[in-house]
């Protein structure tokens, strides 16, 4: 069965991504786009409509939504979904804060629909190759290296510097998706340092020294004032040899020799486990990588540094 | 039966508080004190050690342990207590991560060992006739006043400026731990604004504007800098009119007309629970006062105030 789906927010992530995903899927047709830059046309194919209050009470039929609107907008979206019985599916970050998302999941589980709190990353080509490959080792050793322009990847988007935004952390969750995914052994933040430009209120970088439960450091760095080519890479040192995820998980190798070397189509797996969910009524919310920046504002110790300006 | 206990961490709520409830618990034995400010004598009563491991070396058998160390080295303790078969009284916070008590929580439970993250300020004598009182309620709002000098309250204990050490929410985490106890609905943060010293890492003051999940504005103040008598207290509107915690939690009222009087005496019920759940062999970890703390921390707007010095 088809799920009619509407795009909530239709920025830069929704037009690259969810936009060809839901095109190429055969268990989703978009019906309807908002975002308060659209012209509302009620008659297009898709829908458009400048806010979800007139998509609600058009005669557009809608089983579900994907939010991509700033994180600071989300819990109050996702709210009137659940509401208005859809299943909801929440771009990464899920919120603003843990205890928001936590009350989505009930309000979900009460209302009866299915919450699914996804993470992109996990659905790069390497990474299920990647966690079968780590699950017998001994891990020794995780080094997290996530550095790209911001002004290259993240251009106009104001909303990454202000509270709820999680500057640096907004790429760096993605990191923290895939460790918290493919590494057995959880892991737990001793030590951190926040970059925080002068006129923003998020940081710029971090450095994070985690430890996992067998007492092996990983150590994170994640920084957005790294010019040219992107970093987003991942080493895991284990007893049996070494593996390297890099370009965001498209590419695995071990001891140098690589296994897996694909361009990135993530979000044809983020809706097909978006399907599977609603197929099973089941919602499905880690909240494991948005604990680990929350203890990191918790716990990180703050520099102010050069301001930032576009 | 009676459960042989060691405060590990020997200072001023050691002795202030678990101390004196120890010596009136007939469910508890004292047999040991841990600090590294202490003279060892393992002969004494209670016998005393500089460190765990030579308590856990020693002659001296135990069956459990409260820390009462600063957050910052709670874990390790824990960690070395569990593995040693003890149940684990955590005074609060009950770390420095939220992924750490996690993970405690998940030594614990394998190991077969009691984990009590305990509240103090949950077991202050009005709060279960407060909560009793607001169960058929609906809250309106909610406000949290904790202002207390920390100068007065907080003598020498530099590590509450530290990261991990969190500042003014180390007291606010009291009002959060009673909060989330008596408001049957849920809440979650959506601004806040943290006053840090230029010279510290943790906020003397914080302003966090909270909802409840029926909409009900939860606001509080919290704030360090507080000279004179110290604010304790907790207003909350309901339809049925206005209740009042006072001096902590030790007096309530309703409407104007006090219901309850009493001297704190919150050690020994935190005493009382964690000898049931010993009986029980049942954990306790509510996490959720804490999650509020790190959402304040993510979430927070920061400002830099003035160099704060003892």
């Amino acid at each position: 069965m088809t799920t009619r789906i509407a795009l909530i927010g239709f920025g830069k992530i929704a037009r690259d991504q969810h936009q060809p995903a839901l095109a190429a899927h055969e268990g989703f047709d978009l019906v309807a786009t908002v975002d308060p830059q659209l012209t509302a046309d009620a008659t297009s194919t898709p829908a458009s409509f400048t806010d979800f209050d007139a998509l609600l009470a058009s005669d557009v039929e809608v089983d579900a939504v994907a939010l991509c609107v700033p994180p600071q907008h989300r819990f109050a979206v996702a709210c009137q979904a659940i509401e208005a019985g859809l299943h909801v599916l929440l771009e990464k970050p899920p919120g603003i804060t843990l205890s928001e998302v936590a009350d989505l999941e009930q309000r979900a589980a009460t209302a009866g629909t299915v919450l699914y709190a996804s993470w992109h990353s996990r659905h790069a080509p390497a990474i299920e190759a990647a966690r079968e490959w780590l699950l017998p080792q001994t891990v020794t050793a995780v080094e997290i290296d996530w550095c790209e322009d911001v002004k290259v990847f993240h251009p106009g988007q104001a909303w990454i510097w202000e509270p709820g935004g999680l500057g640096v952390f907004d790429p760096g969750i993605n990191a923290l998706s895939i460790a918290t995914h493919i590494l057995l052994r959880p892991f737990a933040l001793r030590e951190a340092t926040l970059d925080v430009p002068g006129n923003c209120a998020t940081p710029i970088a971090a450095r994070l020294a985690f430890v996992d439960t067998n007492g092996a450091p990983v150590d994170a760095i994640m920084d957005w004032r790294h010019e040219g080519p992107p970093r987003w890479q991942i080493r895991v040192v284990t007893d049996a040899g070494e593996l390297r995820l890099e370009e965001g998980g498209g590419r695995l190798s071990i001891d140098g020799d690589v296994r897996i070397d694909e361009d990135k189509d993530e979000y044809g797996g983020v809706y097909d486990r978006f399907a599977s969910l609603i197929q099973e009524q089941r919602s499905e919310v880690d909240l494991r990588p948005f604990t680990h920046v929350a203890d990191a504002f918790m716990l990180g110790r703050r520099r102010t540094v050069e301001d930032f300006h576009e």
